[in-house]
C-alpha cells in the first residue's frame, strides 16, 4: 500500500514498451475526490523539461484530477514539440477522466534530448486507465513504473489525526546516465485547499528533499506533487498537515539516499553551533559536495582534514565562525577539536553504511543537516558508461 | 633551467628525510638582489595552514630574501605550535642568509593535522643552504622537492623585453589524499617594486590558476609567490610585467591540469556570448564542477544533456541568458543548438586527451573559461585509499 492507502484514489502502472526490458514504465494516479486539491514543487533548474513547463500553471490552479507519468524518456530539451507532447498526454487523460487537460499533471523521467514515443504513450495511457484500481499490487506497479536505475521501489504510508497519507518516489538528485530526476507523488484523504497543501508542502520539502545532495546535480525534471481527495472528511490543522507531509517526505528522502547509485555509505552531515539555520545548511552542503570528503568516506578513511578544509571554503558572510573553534566528530568520535587534532582517528568505526559527520561551529545556536552519499568506483562506472 | 634562469637567484633542493622514499622534500630559493621585491597570492580558505599565516605579513612587507618550502607535511590545523614551527624555519633561514625572519617566506605541503619534524627540517635547511647553486640540476632538485603525488616536476622559463622569468609548481587544486595544495614559485630578474609585482601578479593568477578547477576543492596551503631580483637592470612596463607573469602562470597552470591525479582528459570549458566575463566564468565553473559531466567525459560520452542541465543550474542573477538560445559544442561539433538536439553526437571524437566544451549563451559579448579534468576510477582510487 502507498498512494491508494488514502481513500479517494485509484492508480495504475503498466508496461507501455518504453523501457526495453518490459518493466512498467507508465503510471496513472487518479483523485476521485470529493475534494481535488493539488500542490507541488518543481525543479529550479533554468533548463526544465516540457512536463515541468506543463505542470507550472496546472499546479498554480491547484485542482488537478490526475497525474500521468512515464519513465525511459525525460521529454527534456525537446522544444515546442516536447511541450505539445505533454499537452497531448493531458488531453488524452482529461478525455478519459472527464476533466479539462488543464486539470491533468504530467511527469516524465529518463533520457534527455529525445522525443516521447507518443504512439506507445497513447496506448499505455489507455491500458493504464483500464487497469486503474486500489491496493498493494496496483501501488507496487505504479511505484515501479516511475523507476529508472532505482534498484527498489520507494513507498510510504502514514496517518495523522485520522487522515491518511501515502507516497511513492524515484531517483536521488540526478544520479543516472542521462536518466535524470527525482519524482515524488504524495496522496492524502485529508480535506484541504490548494493553498493549505502548498503552505504545508513547501516547508516539508525544504527540510527533506532539499537536504538530499547526493551528487550536487539538479535535474531538469524534479517534481514533487501532493494530491488531496478529502475522502476522509478530516480537516487537519496547518501543523498536522505539515507534520504529515514532512513525515512522508522525510521517509521517502531517506529511501532515495539509501538507493543512490553506486553508493556504499549514506552520510548525514549535521552542523550545530551556527549563527543561523541557513548558515548551518550552507556549511553542511559544502562538506557534502566535496569530492575529497566523499572519496575518503568511500575508502572508510576518517579524514577530518578534508572535512575541515571544506568547512573553511564557506565564505564568512555566509557563515560566520572561527575556524580555530570548530569541532568535527565522525561516527561519534571527536577527531578534530578546536580546529586541531582531537581524539585518535583509529577509534572511528567507518564500517556502518550510515556515516554521521557532526560539525560544531561554536558560533551560535542554529543547526542544519544535509544527507549525501560517498563517491565510489560504482558511481563513476554507472555514470561514465556510454549512453545508448 | 627554471627559477635560476633569471639572474640574481640561487636555489637548492635536498632530501631531508621527510618523505619515506628518500625523494627531495626540502627546497630553498634565495634572492641575491640587488632588488628584493616580493608579491604573492594565498589561499582564500578560512582554514589556512601555519605557513600561510606566516607569509601574510611577509608578503605585505614585500621584501623577502628567501623562500623555504617542504613537502610531506602541510603544517595545517596545527594551532599556535604550528605557527611557531614556521617562525622557527624563518629564523633559521634568516640567520643563514643574514636577514630578518620577517624577510623569509615559508611554504609547506603534505598531510594535514600533523606537526613538522623540526629536527629533520633544521638539518635539511642547513644541507639545502650548503647546496645552493644555479642551473638545471639545482632547479630540477628544487622542483622535485615540492612534489607530492605529482608524477612530473612542472617548470617554465621565458623572457620579456630582456627580463627573464622562471617558475616551478606542484599540485592541481587539492587532489591527493590529505596531500593538499598548489604551490608556485616564480622568479624574475626585472627591476620592480613590491607594488608593481603585486599589481601584475593578481590579474595574472586570476586568469590562470584561478581558472583551474580540477575538483572544486580549495586547499589550506595554496601559495603563489613571485620574487624579483632586479639583476637584469631591466625595468618593465606594467603591461610587460603582467604579460611575463601571465605567460609563466598560464604555462604552469596548464601543466598542473595535465598532471591532475587520475585524469584521462584535460577539459577546457569556454563560455561565449555572456553578458559579463564574471557570468561567463560562473557558467564555465558550474559545468566544470558537475560530477555527471566529468564522469561522462571519463567515459568518452558526448553527453550534452548533462552539460546543458548544469548550465541551467546557474542562477539568473549570476548569468542572464535564455536557455532556449544556448548552443553547446563538443570538440567542435555543435551537438546542442538552441537548447535542443543539434548535430549527430556520433560525429564527436572524444579520444584526444584535450576536450573542448564551447558554450554560446547568445546573451552578450563576454567570454570566460575554466580548465578542469574528468572524474575517473583512478581519481576515486587515489583519493579513497586509506591515509597513513
Amino acid at each position: 500500500m502507498s498512494i491508494t492507502y488514502p481513500r479517494g484514489f485509484r492508480a495504475g502502472g503498466v508496461s507501455a514498451g518504453l523501457r526495453r526490458n518490459g518493466s512498467p514504465d507508465l503510471g496513472l494516479i487518479v483523485n476521485d475526490g470529493p475534494v481535488r486539491a493539488t500542490a507541488g514543487v518543481l525543479t529550479s533548474n533554468r533548463v526544465f523539461a516540457a512536463p515541468v513547463a506543463w505542470c507550472r500553471p496546472v499546479l498554480e490552479a491547484g485542482t488537478a484530477h490526475a497525474v500521468v507519468v512515464n519513465s525511459a524518456c525525460a521529454n527534456a530539451c525537446t522544444g515546442p514539440e516536447g511541450l505539445a507532447d505533454s499537452r497531448a498526454e493531458a488531453e488524452l487523460v482529461g478525455g478519459l477522466m472527464g476533466c479539462a487537460p488543464e486539470q491533468v499533471l504530467v511527469a516524465s523521467t529518463g533520457v534527455i534530448g529525445q522525443r516521447l514515443d507518443m504512439v506507445k504513450i497513447t496506448e499505455g495511457i489507455h491500458t493504464a486507465h483500464a487497469a486503474l484500481g486500489t491496493g498493494g499490487v496496483v501501488d507496487e506497479a505504479t511505484a515501479r513504473a516511475i523507476m529508472t536505475t532505482d534498484t527498489v521501489p520507494k513507498t510510504i504510508e502514514t496517518q495523522v489525526a485520522g487522515a491518511r497519507f501515502g507516497g511513492i518516489a524515484k531517483g536521488a538528485g540526478m544520479l543516472a546516465p542521462q536518466l535524470a530526476t527525482m519524482l515524488v507523488f504524495i496522496t492524502t484523504d485529508a480535506v484541504a485547499t490548494h493553498e493549505e497543501l502548498q503552505a504545508a508542502l513547501a516547508p516539508a520539502a525544504d527540510v527533506t528533499f532539499s537536504r538530499v545532495d547526493s551528487d550536487a546535480c539538479m535535474s531538469t525534471n524534479d517534481t514533487v506533487i501532493v494530491l488531496a481527495s478529502g475522502a476522509s472528511g478530516v480537516a487537519l490543522s496547518p501543523e498536522e498537515m505539515r507534520a504529515g507531509l514532512t513525515e512522508v517526505c522525510s521517509g521517502l528522502a531517506r529511501q532515495l539516499v539509501a538507493d543512490a547509485e553506486g553508493s556504499h555509505h549514506d552520510v548525514l552531515v549535521t552542523v550545530t553551533g551556527a549563527t543561523t539555520e541557513k548558515a548551518a545548511v550552507a556549511v553542511a552542503r559544502e562538506v557534502s559536495r566535496s569530492n575529497l570528503v566523499k572519496t575518503a568516506i568511500a575508502g572508510n578513511d576518517p579524514n577530518w582534514g578534508r572535512i575541515l578544509s571544506s568547512v573553511g571554503c564557506v565564505p564568512v558572510e555566509v557563515a560566520p565562525f572561527d575556524p580555530d573553534q570548530v569541532d568535527v566528530s565522525l561516527n561519534g568520535i571527536v577527531i578534530c577539536r578546536g580546529g586541531r587534532i582531537g581524539e585518535d582517528r583509529d577509534l572511528v568505526d567507518m564500517t556502518p553504511r550510515e556515516v554521521r559527520i557532526d560539525i560544531d561551529l561554536h558560533a551560535g545556536d542554529a543547526t542544519g543537516h544535509i544527507w549525501t552519499n560517498d563517491l565510489t568506483h560504482e558511481y563513476v562506472e554507472e555514470n561514465s558508461a556510454y549512453t545508448s
